[in-house]
């Protein structure tokens, strides 16, 4: 199936070494996410949301490996039970909290991926249907965070 | 860009009439997903966590309009503000609870797409990032569920 980017995400980070793992990782990070025109109708109300689901294109990602490190730790993962960016189809989803809204340009914060990502989804973040209280961390745990490593994609 | 199914989904929905809403309308309806074998090692410790989110392709829906009535009322919404199966990209999401896995087949619960859906990839559902409690209903507000309208797409 093809798809087509409805626009772009823009940020401060310009190398996956500066890009934050998480957008509650980088929530004081302002991005700026510009929707063609030919779809800009279709972000009608959605400033009624305060947060929305990103979908995007993780069109930097390096070499694709079912089991791997992942960033919160060493051990090898599946990349199914990972949100890292080498994976199968190569489509990334964050969280970002909406800040404004003109026209066709979206004012967001926690934007934790590169400049220039192409956005393939807009979705709104419905905490009646997403908040999930029962759910566990899995592997993840919680460990704490830690500096992200340089040179592994 | 071009993307290929990672598996498919199944469950007992064989129509869009029959098909709930949101997983959380369909909690107790069990679905199975089979991941094609050659992606299977990428499920390793998927067993750790107790949600995930699918992302799949909407293959059957309609027409794309930008704005339009919803499932869940009938005021006409932009497709950024709405989960409506008819968007562009048709990328669709659930966040599904994980029950059981037998190597490549993965049993769900909540799987609110049709029988036979492509999927295009899995995501641990991970509460320490996802789980926003301060995010807004947006127009959704607490709108009660209705049934779903005949010959809607």
């Amino acid at each position: 199936m093809q798809l087509q980017p409805i626009g772009h995400i823009f940020t401060q980070y310009r190398t996956k070494e500066e890009c934050p793992i998480q957008p509650v990782y980088s929530s004081e990070a302002k991005g700026r996410i510009e929707v063609i025109e030919e779809y800009a109708a279709g972000l009608k109300d959605i400033e009624t949301f305060s947060h929305i689901y990103l979908l995007y294109l993780f069109d930097r990602a390096g070499e694709i490996r079912l089991i791997r490190p992942t960033f919160l730790d060493d051990e090898p993962h599946g990349i199914y039970a990972s949100r890292h960016p080498c994976r199968p189809n190569g489509i990334g989803m964050s969280i970002v909290r909406l800040e404004e809204r003109q026209n066709n340009i979206l004012i967001v914060s926690g934007a934790d991926v590169l400049d220039g990502t192409p956005l393939l989804d807009i979705k709104p973040y419905i905490p009646r249907f997403d908040i999930i209280k029962s759910a566990s961390n899995g592997w993840v745990g919680d460990r704490p965070l830690r500096p992200k490593p340089i040179n592994r994609e």
